[in-house]
């Protein structure tokens, strides 16, 4: 299993490429918490979220021989952009599977940053499929998203900035979707502080972590109609048994929660945070007559959010 | 006239109280202006906007008499909540005068600063009689928005704290409305390095600055239909005596050059900037022939924009 000498690998591995981001604090929002609540800012991290990190950590840790034949993910979220400018950043040729139907603005991003943009249908197996092909015939290698301890450990590397920048905490928030953050998270803030409470946070509508943490198997994550995108996917293996070791509890919070936690961060700390990002916020005011008079680590994971028709509409 | 001197001595007072706001740069922007773009970020300032720094200036240097009897200010914009803050802070009365159909939102959150508001009707003639009647009841000192060295002192603590932090720049931009800002701006910057070129930016639909600075008079300020609400007022004396001297030269962008910098701004910082604030990088993207691999400082004014819209339509 991950532990805190991969984190800290991967923090060497990383130094100087990925950003160091800021925590940042509100009074505003701790009078309104009641607590001193740190906000590790992955938003300002390079590509926009999180993502980068664990991306990075993978790709320069592959053969020379893997490198040189490139490295493939179907992803049309962060993980694209992340894996797609990690391996620019090292000479390494990306592809990336994404549905026709993507949206224009995350294709461009991600080509923007030099990866080739292979469409599938928007199932399950046209994915695979595309992806099984174009393996077969270039020899890529697979960067899963989470699933892969060197993404793990690389995600974590956002919890161990946040502990040596303000200290030990009594609580830390990350989001859980498909696991990587919060066990990175986990493993990282345990090693440190065993006293610490993880907490991971999940909407309401995607709540597949909470009741696979719950009833300690991994459920399918079905039709999850959540507006935090990035949290629709399923645990893994890897991190599932990361989960049970070490995290304490999973909050799970509804839309109207989400949007008003983005809403806070938008409106008192003037950041663009999207609604993955402002889900543990969301379980932290969810949760606040718990954390009286403490200090709470908050992991922002990112800030990409379509703007388009919010800049369309300003202009009249 | 305001000198280094002042700025500093306005730097010592809000030490500790006002926040010194991180100086952001992105390698995305560097590459899009061909340039080392330094943003001093007072989107992150106390109240959200620069204000707050020659609002505590100001009233932290009035005499016991005049804390006791209080301070007024007619504003519906940062202004007024720079100064319900820094009263609030300093235990001062605060009244703030405001146009009965100001937006609530800046009503709340004015009030929720602990200021008294009292409204008029939306012309500058109500606005002064109701605001010379309170005066004459209860003794309160006005407190200008911009025509003032108190409050141009405090504006000009933002530029020296990005030139400590990153040292002589080729250009400085800041946006021009009343010009408290850029005329502080331009007396640090002109002060610590007499061959940095100040920039002032301004729209071109309340481009009465750029003309009073070509003809040598105060022009005011009439029906400016700009999106950058915080810049539709004119120069006043104290000001424009500053920006003839010390201002190297004011450009004018137009209102989709202003929504393009704010959605970079957005977009690929992850910072929420208001209108206002995108000013000064509109100018920076306007002139980037002239900026070619220079160093170039970026006062982002402040982040103060109504969201309410924006969050309804996410909730569908």
């Amino acid at each position: 299993m991950v532990d805190l000498q991969d984190v800290r690998a991967a923090a060497e591995r990383i130094r100087g490429v990925a950003n160091r981001t800021p925590v940042m604090t509100s009074t505003t929002i701790d009078r309104m918490v009641g607590a001193n609540v740190f906000f590790k800012c992955e938003s300002f991290q390079k590509a926009g979220a999180f993502k980068f990190r664990g991306a990075f950590n993978t790709v320069s840790q592959l053969s020379e021989d893997e490198k040189a034949r490139g490295v493939i993910a179907h992803s049309s979220g962060n993980h694209a952009g992340a894996l797609a400018l990690a391996c620019s950043m090292l000479g390494v040729k990306a592809a990336i599977v994404m549905p026709r139907n993507s949206p224009p603005v995350k294709i461009a991003a991600t080509r923007g940053y030099g990866a080739e943009i292979v469409f599938c249908e928007n199932t399950v197996e046209s994915r695979a499929e595309v992806a099984g092909q174009l393996i077969k015939k270039h020899g890529y290698t697979l960067v899963h998203p989470y699933n892969d301890e060197r993404i793990v450990a690389g995600a974590g590397t956002a919890a161990l900035e946040l502990i040596e920048d303000v200290g030990e905490l009594d609580h830390i928030y990350a989001p859980v979707g498909g696991g990587g953050l919060v066990s990175g998270t986990a493993i990282t803030t345990k090693s440190l502080n065993p006293q610490t409470r993880v907490i991971a946070a999940e909407p309401e509508k995607a709540d597949d972590a909470y009741r696979s943490f719950r009833d300690g198997r991994i459920y399918p994550s079905v039709h999850p109609d959540t507006i935090a995108d990035g949290l629709r996917t399923q645990l893994g293996e890897v991190t599932f048994r990361i989960i049970r070791e070490h995290v304490d509890e999973i909050v799970t919070v509804a839309e109207d929660e989400i949007v008003n936690a983005m809403r806070i961060l938008w409106e008192r700390m003037k950041i663009v945070v999207e609604p993955s990002g402002a889900v543990s916020f969301a379980g932290v005011l969810k949760m606040k007559a718990a954390l009286e008079s403490s200090r709470v680590g908050v992991i922002i994971s990112g800030g990409n959010i379509e703007l388009d028709r919010f800049f369309k509409s300003l202009l009249g």
